[in-house]
């Protein structure tokens, strides 16, 4: 290798930088389909649209973003002629407290706007993970009820269900910040000293479908090293500690049949008490437990960690969102109280509510993969506040399209089939180029899809053909001279004309070819296209 | 202001970067049905849609933009991890080259394909001008066929009387690099030590409708000082080189009745030829003249320039245009060969075509002001070439859908008026919000676009029903307690409950007032609210 002679300076590289993509034609029309889908559900729950540009000031940003690893936070920033510094939007919310706080006096509040668009994240690009991908946005300011929260929930589950995810298939996780706080609390984690760590405990706990118990374990403690050998540093907590966060990460993270699997653990002991399913923990003080209704859960956490006053808080505002789901008829099996949810964004100040497919599907071994979350949100009353020096409430939810539309197309709730191609009229040499396009003009003015062979137009009819087919052409309009002379055109069926016969019977085979194109006038050419159009169910 | 104490620190600053625009739900929605019938526009012709992302390497969209006075030249841009340079994409094109460089093996060529997006620029903003805006793209890559190019100019006519702009006012302007090169060579501005001010004698005559004729006199002499006192360097060349190009620019820059204008100043006389209409200058040696039909402005451009080779070749593209034009249709009052285009972009190497809108409207003082360019195009044959090192022919054609829409508002082509808001579920204090929100869910699971009041619940019925009437709401549920027990809610027309009525005849009034609510049991409630939708038109 060494030897081989100096390269000749090479043309300039035509290359994408990584973690942004291009998408093609099948993919673009599934992303419209998809938004519309939402917009539809969005404007049912009364939200008006609203648009803020890509662009913003970093510090109107803030940096509430969960990867703070990189010198950047995770976003991309460049200053401004005036030296002021511009960042690319890592999200949808921050920019909605900006403009609610620059318009506050005009919108009528609570103001509750949808937006769609997309957003951009330095971070270290890897399979589904990109530096720009969609999002669409629900959020109400202005208002403190739970009612705005609960209604959150419904919207993501009602948007759910409209694109074709069946329930049962999805489950919208809610928890609550505070709730977790006073956890930590209980393990001795409270106050502004231990802020540090407890945000690398939710990092940890956030962790838990990705690293496993264990990894989460080392996460609480002295720290990780993955596969690729990255050490990533620990909360440093005791062991008494960690298991107190381990058995609340893990007897709360799901549905009693997954539940069961923890069960067949040495040290956990199961126990029916009335319609309370229980799970105690031999190593931990406390018992932890599981069951299947909301209410059961606000309960159990009212008993476990109602002492402390922040939490309570919390376990009240998770209760009143359980009851207003329930009233307004969502069930557990579409809205559920689920303790083990973090949610990275550091903004979060109150409820937090995380999207969640239930649907498997194959790794590239072959392992079953969850999907895992596609949308998610909360309350963060502190954002809008940034900018008013006075309170304002604010609640909303985000659907990761690009993340979305990947699992749906896995899953095939997404129509992938290519679409057909434009009717191809052919050309036959450079002198007919006019009156070809001539009938190109007539087929486009009576809707129909059309194009000319753009190509060398000294190229074959053969070489056209072939060019008609990768693009999926129906079917192809030819005049040549005798046509031409006799006003006529042959109109070709592409579809019937390909489709494999029977070798053996190879006059079955030339009949059916020959059956596949017919010499009509001219003013017959649109009729004739419309007919092999609608034979093969084109509109 | 001296004396004034210092201010405490400030809270952050909501505040937005210059350029940049937030736009609302009627301006939103008039964008969408737009690009709608654009996009139906271009599939009709047979391009599929295609997408890149917003960020590129710096060196694969190389610099063509127009402005080159700033020293970033017009882009954002920004370092990645590894150190290479990003940006912003300026326009859809560039991506594109590096898109079909990149994927040449797999594509069918000729490569037809759509784009639709946000494109950046990092320019001095100003009313009308932003630093992002809105494109929509139609490219044909891999083909020299002129017959590319005249459906580009097709395509653009087709779409802008799809978007209701009336054949007449509006005209797809052709013109051909080759020529302008050519008519510079003729005054001794060909070769490459000439680039720098042949580029700056185009952007000259670009100029014509924002500075006027003596305005362009002085930018090809020494230079022009505008309004604010900035001075633009010129192009230095003489008087007779200067009057050459000028006569040019001037007499072929519109319809007949512009030109009749032309006439009246005292160096120009008027000569009909037949079917030509010339006007020839007294300062210039050569005649310039105008004709009503391309095939004359062909044939003149031919008579004065025809003698120099690139000129040549670019006349003769321009006649094979005219043709396929005029042979598929497209007459003059559609298409119109005008050799006072130039378009700013650098990478243009043959036609370019430029659509203006012809209406008027007037400026914040009551002059009329044409609304001018609302898009164009051209061939790019050395675009995909950069990164391939062989020839690749291709042209395009780019709609600025954010200028289009603001000249469609302006003129009353886009339907402005508000759309209605959700009807609104009011909240008769905390305990009841449950129910409320339950009332809210069934409208909802009908389809029918409700919301609950989010505000302070403890709120009363008068500031709940002023909030309805900010957000447009057409109908109020009401559900008291009284109404609770008996299973009513009271359904309120908001629109006829607010219509203004004669106050002399007071009962009258009141009547109405009352008709416009009726208690209906909880069962009628979709029942009624679906009525008064319908009596007030909305869907």
């Amino acid at each position: 290798m060494s030897d081989k002679p100096a390269k000749k300076p090479q043309k300039l590289k035509a290359r994408r930088p990584r973690g942004l993509e291009d998408r093609t034609a099948g993919e673009l029309a599934a992303t419209r389909a998809m938004v519309e889908t939402i917009r539809a559900q969005f404007e049912r729950y009364g939200f008006e649209a609203l648009e803020t540009p890509a662009i913003e000031y970093t510090d109107a940003l803030g940096k509430f973003l969960p990867d703070q690893d990189r010198p950047n936070e995770g976003v991309f920033s460049f200053q401004d002629d005036d030296e002021q510094w511009l960042s690319l939007r890592y999200d949808l919310t921050a920019p909605l407290a900006r403009y609610v706080a620059e318009n506050f006096q005009n919108l009528a509040l609570p103001y509750r706007s949808y937006r769609q668009g997309w957003v951009f994240r330095n971070e270290k690009p890897g399979p589904g993970r990109f530096r720009q991908f969609m999002q669409f946005d629900a959020d109400t300011v202005g208002s403190a009820s739970m009612a705005a929260d609960a209604e959150m929930c419904m919207l993501a589950a009602d948007t759910m269900e409209a694109l074709g995810i069946e329930r049962g298939q999805y489950v919208v996780k809610v928890n609550n910040r505070k709730v977790l706080d006073g956890v930590l609390e209980s393990i001795g984690l409270g106050g502004d000293l231990n802020a540090g760590t407890r945000l690398t405990v939710l990092r940890a706990i956030d962790k838990l479908d990705r690293v496993g118990i264990d990894g989460v374990r080392e996460l609480l403690g002295e720290g990780r090293k993955d596969e690729s050998g990255d050490f990533t540093k620990g909360a440093g907590l005791e062991k008494r500690q960690i298991e107190k966060v381990i058995v609340f990460a893990q007897l709360q993270s799901g549905t009693v049949t997954e539940l069961e699997d923890v069960t067949n653990l040495p040290k956990v002991q199961r126990e029916q008490r009335g319609n309370t399913l229980e799970f105690r923990s031999q190593e931990s003080e406390d018992a932890t437990f599981f069951v299947e209704s909301n209410k059961g859960v606000v309960d159990g956490l009212m008993v476990h960690f109602g002492s402390s006053p922040i939490s309570r808080s919390g376990i009240d505002e998770l209760k009143e969102i359980a009851r207003l789901a329930e009233t307004a008829g969502y069930g557990r099996d579409r809205i559920r109280i689920d303790p083990s949810v973090v949610r990275g964004l550091e903004y979060y100040t109150g409820p937090v509510y995380e999207v969640e497919l239930l649907l498997e599907t194959k790794d590239e071994k072959g392992r079953p993969v969850r999907f895992g979350s596609v949308g998610g949100g909360g309350r963060y009353d502190g954002l809008v506040s940034r900018f008013r020096g006075e309170p304002c409430p604010a609640t909303g939810f985000s659907i990761g399209v690009s993340r979305l539309q990947a699992a749906l197309t896995l899953i095939g709730k997404l129509d992938a089939k290519p679409q057909a191609g434009p009717v191809l009229v052919t050309v036959f040499g450079p002198d007919n180029v006019a009156t070809s396009q001539a009938l190109v003009a007539q087929l486009r003015n009576a809707g129909i899809r059309a194009e000319l062979y753009l190509g060398n137009p000294k190229h074959g009819i053969g070489q056209q053909l072939k060019y008609a087919d990768k693009r999926h052409a129906p079917c192809a309009v030819i005049q040549g001279p005798d046509e031409k002379a006799k006003g006529e055109v042959i109109v070709r069926d592409l579809i019937a004309g390909a489709a494999p016969s029977d070798t053996a019977d190879r006059d079955a085979h030339l009949k059916k070819q020959a059956e596949a194109q017919r010499a009509v006038s001219e003013n017959a050419m649109i009729e004739e296209v419309r007919n092999i159009l609608k034979r093969n169910g084109i509109a």
